[in-house]
């Protein structure tokens, strides 16, 4: 039972090689991958492609030379094609279309998530973007160095979106972004949004909302990209960043069963419908914490926890996956944006009474210099005052990311919205205040039952 | 059973008030207090002698006109001279030396604590300070304005030698600290303490070790400090900051029960051994989560619990403290040292079975500009392999303080320090990893356990 196959070396692959080597040294894993880039860092494509990295090879979390060096062997360029669960077997072609295969005693599918590609024509014309994989940065960036654009459109106000907005601006290109939605960055509350918006604007991006894009066409050098509402921009370059779907072809060829937006079906364990195969990270449906059942989360943090279990229990290990709550935080521009658990639609989608409730204080005590003000909203359910969800607005020097995490702590231990108030949380004048704003947003939760 | 009184007008006091208000309207809590500093942050104090806050009067959490009309009457000026418990009344002197009595049905101590005053001979002389109250802090601002002292000499590397030795930098003074014990802030680890001293040293303070003070002489205009193994100091100003004791004498002389340290023996819900008597804050005994027993830990944080819970207990309600764990924060420089629960030794002498290590990473993505390294320390049990107490150390704006809150909440929780790895935490390259350097280091407890 030594032969573990892994297809896909991103973030959940890798961390399942690594952890079956923890587990059993005898085993051997082989990863298969279609890219040349091993456990590269998707989530800081854009800190390079704004400049501020300069080396991409920076953007490995380890270098192949340690992935060898861990026992994990690499098989780089090669298309996994087909899964014969029966006989255990992987099809594989190499980039020269010279077919192969290889024989597994477990297999673990990671082969990601891949970007939506939206039915706006002129998708697929010169300067108009996706951005998730390496190749997609590479094509950015050498259109960047390249034709030197002096504009940018970004279609979808997502994480993607954001991050870019800021990247492009960083990189002194006059950037706009269209969002379908009311707001920008709807994976929080509206009010969230809109400040989110403000400070793009306040960093001269333009924000369009509510528009859905229609077309792009080339213009001169140029793209003139076309909308609702009669909406018309020029740009010299597009990016499309309007979410991501699993990439699970490959499972399902196999009759795998897939679930939720097409990801694949797993148990708690990482197994799937399949005997000896496991899949996890985006491809694969998440254990929701709260709502006790499976749901479509695809996060790099996710997929790390999710390819360390598979890896354990192909392994022979048995461990089960505790579940997510969907946390997350991005920074754009001096703002972080993060949230945890359920919004108030998706509590009571999920049967719970929720409230939620916003509020707003200092980072820390506003004696000391250079306090700012952040927004904490609280969702809490009526009936039972479990804590569900929160989400945190502030500066990035505000500890914001680490704040939702303490909520994050709570709600893993299904910790009332009164107990945060009993959380001996840390205090000093430069970083927060005697009752930490977590806690005095918790206590303004409970007021407002009444 | 409407009036309330409680002896003490800082954290403790105002909390139990504020609470006591929530909790029954009909409840007028007066506040008998010896200064004219109601609810001032005394943790702000170095952050005004460093000249970074320019008026000490916005170190008040709350004017007195805001806590007026919460309906709180403040007596300002008057020493509670004496409780007869028997009789539910409490002597008051004002400052013209007239006495009166106050009829309470409810009382709450929250006297607080006071420096010690170590038997170093020539402490009372002009120059040499403590450092506690309002007044103490003002004495040495006017010290600083009048004298314009150029140096100064601090004796005592715990929290508020380390924060002054960085204010009276700031101001400009060239700062020794002297030290009894191994090394800086020995309420955590020598690694760590030896870390803040390398700190303190690159900031051009002096540190002297394992010195103790023995005698401060006048010297012409200043001061000459003289201690163990021939330490020989001349300075401008002297301030002698070595811990404090709790101000328990008013409760002790109405034979209400004291313990460790001469605390005020409480329980859970803040009682002292008198009927309708409550204490709270730094004058009190601590329950302690992890320990399941009654401890000394005065800190900020706890006073305003504990005096949150005796405020709802006075009033009628039914309340408990949930315990203290120690969590505690301070910027020393660039740098913030903090911890939560026990340490390897306190583990040990509580029965445990403690295994500490250390574990080193970035705050961040390396890749992304400005990462800056951190230490985390963990201790947890080789019995249970329960989490017990960790200490982190780094760079101010490393989210330090709300990573040791994340160790903090899962305590509180009685998790494992496995199940660090199971919670969902947040990432952004910017600011975290995909495994948070809390689970780095919490993987990496794991793995030396083999």
């Amino acid at each position: 039972m030594n032969r573990l196959i892994i297809i896909g070396g991103s973030d959940a692959g890798i961390s399942a090689a690594l952890r079956a080597r923890e587990i059993d040294p005898s085993v051997e894993p082989t990863i298969v991958m279609a890219d040349r880039y091993p456990n590269y860092s998707i989530c800081g494509l854009p800190f390079y492609l704004s400049g501020e990295i300069s080396e991409w090879r920076s953007l490995a979390h380890r270098t192949k030379e340690e992935i060898g060096q861990a026992g994990i062997r690499l098989l780089m360029g090669r298309h996994a094609k087909a899964i014969d669960a029966e006989k255990k077997r992987v099809l594989v072609v190499d980039e020269e279309g010279r077919a192969g295969e290889l024989q597994y005693d477990r297999l673990i599918i990671a082969t990601g998530a891949e970007s939506i590609k939206p039915g706006i024509r002129g998708m697929d014309l010169p300067g108009v973007f996706l951005l998730r994989w390496m190749d997609d940065c590479f094509a950015v960036h050498q259109w960047l160095t390249e034709h030197k654009p002096r504009s940018a459109l970004i279609v979808g106000g997502g994480y993607i979106g954001m991050e870019m907005a800021d990247a492009l601006s960083f990189r002194g290109l006059s950037v706009t972004v269209v969002e379908f939605a009311e707001t920008m960055l709807t994976t929080v509350d509206k009010p969230l949004g809109e400040e989110i918006a403000a400070e793009l604007e306040r960093r001269g991006v333009s924000v369009a909302i509510g528009v859905g894009i229609e077309s792009i066409e080339r213009d001169g050098n140029g793209l003139t990209v076309k909308g609702s509402n009669g909406f018309n921009a020029r740009a010299d370059l597009a990016l499309v960043a309007v979410g991501c779907r699993p990439s699970a072809q490959l499972a399902t060829g196999a009759g795998i069963k897939t679930g939720i937006k097409g990801a694949i079906k797993v148990n708690q364990r990482m197994e799937t419908s399949a005997a000896d195969v496991y899949a996890a990270g985006d491809c694969a449906e998440t254990w929701h914490h709260l709502l006790k059942n499976y749901t479509y989360l695809p996060l790099g943090t996710t997929a790390h926890k999710q390819g360390r279990i598979a890896g354990e229990n192909a392994a022979g290990g048995n461990r089960e996956f505790a579940g997510s709550l969907g946390t997350q935080a991005v920074k754009i521009f001096d703002l972080v944006a993060a949230r945890t658990g359920l919004r108030d639609s998706e509590a009571q989608e999920a049967g719970f009474d929720p409230l939620t409730n916003q509020f707003e204080t200092w980072d820390h005590k506003a004696y000391y210099p250079g306090a700012e003000k952040m927004i904490i909203r609280i969702t809490g359910d009526l009936a039972t005052r479990r804590l569900l969800g929160a989400q945190i607005l502030g500066h990035y020097k505000s500890e914001v990311s680490k704040r939702i995490d303490i909520f994050a702590a709570s709600l893993f231990n299904d910790m009332t919205v009164e107990q945060l108030s009993d959380l001996d949380l840390s205090y000093t004048p430069p970083l927060s205040s005697p009752w930490d704003p977590v806690q005095m947003a918790a206590q303004d939760w409970v007021r407002n039952l009444k």
